[in-house]
């Protein structure tokens, strides 16, 4: 208690301001602001203008929802990516590692969210509406869906199925199985038995 | 490289400002960058206008160096405090972890650093000069040497010594030893051959 007044108002602001963030404690937020301020004034306020101007630079695009300067994003306006398949992400983050992977040339929807009634998250609070009303309109042959597997990636990826399985389009779902360079003995027992499930075949018989 | 044109400029600017803190890599800053877009633009630009403003409202104390908007700062213009008894600590970080144990009633003086040859870090560019100039001419008593018990630390007291030891106030250093709490199995063999060499006595003869 005592140690607080002996912190400045100004640096106090800022280190309360990062503590808001996930993962950042008031531990770290101190360490944070006091970095920024030993360095130069320029810097701190090259940040600022970043953070002041970033919500009114970024909308979502009207097409697959992620965050974006222009109206129809980057990827939705390239003509040479594959508009008839549409991958089904959580957030923009999974957009990213996506791309990353460098080996997906479709287009993206994203939900901003997944289902989740303890919190109050049903099918209106993310972006599901749209995402039906596109696999309708458009000629769309494929949707993945790629949500995680956790359980609330699980139940939205089958609200997702109930919701399209009507419509031609075909659905799949990321496979699941080992992690590249994973030792077999250290996966846990349910990774385990879905590879075995999902097993592929080497050889036509 | 493909995943990077997909990122908004605007979100881009902020992670690469985000990036360039300690301890933040790219991935830490894009999932902060991230979390900011889904909150509230208030919230962004307060922590914007945080930043913004830091640099201009804090300046050094100019008695202890340490950071404060009014000057003397709250702790040196604390008539409750003694101030015949100065701790010296490398960063305003340390200062804030001594007010926290709340067993210390004195002034304190910020290097803001420590010597390091290497980096090109000598007394002149720590506030070494402005120490002995208040030891020298107040009515100081006592100078707690409290810089960090790693190679830089040590160096930094030991330079200290040398340059105050002339002087009529009374120099000590923080107490080493086994922290709090801790197995003495666990202790490295420095600290323990420390902590055998400093042992208290429980008991006069």
């Amino acid at each position: 208690m005592s140690s607080l007044h002996i912190i400045p108002p100004a640096l106090e602001r800022l280190i309360r301001s990062f503590s808001q963030l996930p993962g950042i404690g008031s531990k770290t937020a101190t360490r944070l602001a006091l970095n920024i301020l030993r360095r130069p004034a320029a810097e701190a306020r090259e940040m600022g203008a970043a953070l002041t101007e970033l919500h009114g630079a970024i909308r979502l695009c009207s097409c697959c929802m992620t965050f974006s300067e222009q109206d129809p994003c980057v990827i939705c306006s390239d003509q040479r990516r594959d508009a008839s398949l549409i991958c089904v992400v959580e957030q923009p983050a999974d957009l990213m590692a996506i791309e990353k992977t460098d080996s997906y040339r479709g287009h993206y929807h994203i939900l901003h969210g997944v289902l989740s009634p303890v919190d109050g998250i049903g099918p209106e609070e993310i972006k599901v509406r749209e995402l039906v009303a596109r696999v309708q309109s458009n000629g769309i042959s494929e949707v993945l869906i790629a949500t995680s597997s956790t359980v609330p990636g699980e139940a939205t990826a089958s609200y997702l199925i109930d919701r399209l399985q009507h419509l031609p389009a075909k659905l799949t779902r990321l496979a699941c199985g080992i992690p590249m360079g994973m030792d077999i003995k250290y996966a846990d027992q349910y990774t385990l038995a879905r590879a075995i499930q999902s097993r592929a075949n080497l050889r036509e018989p």
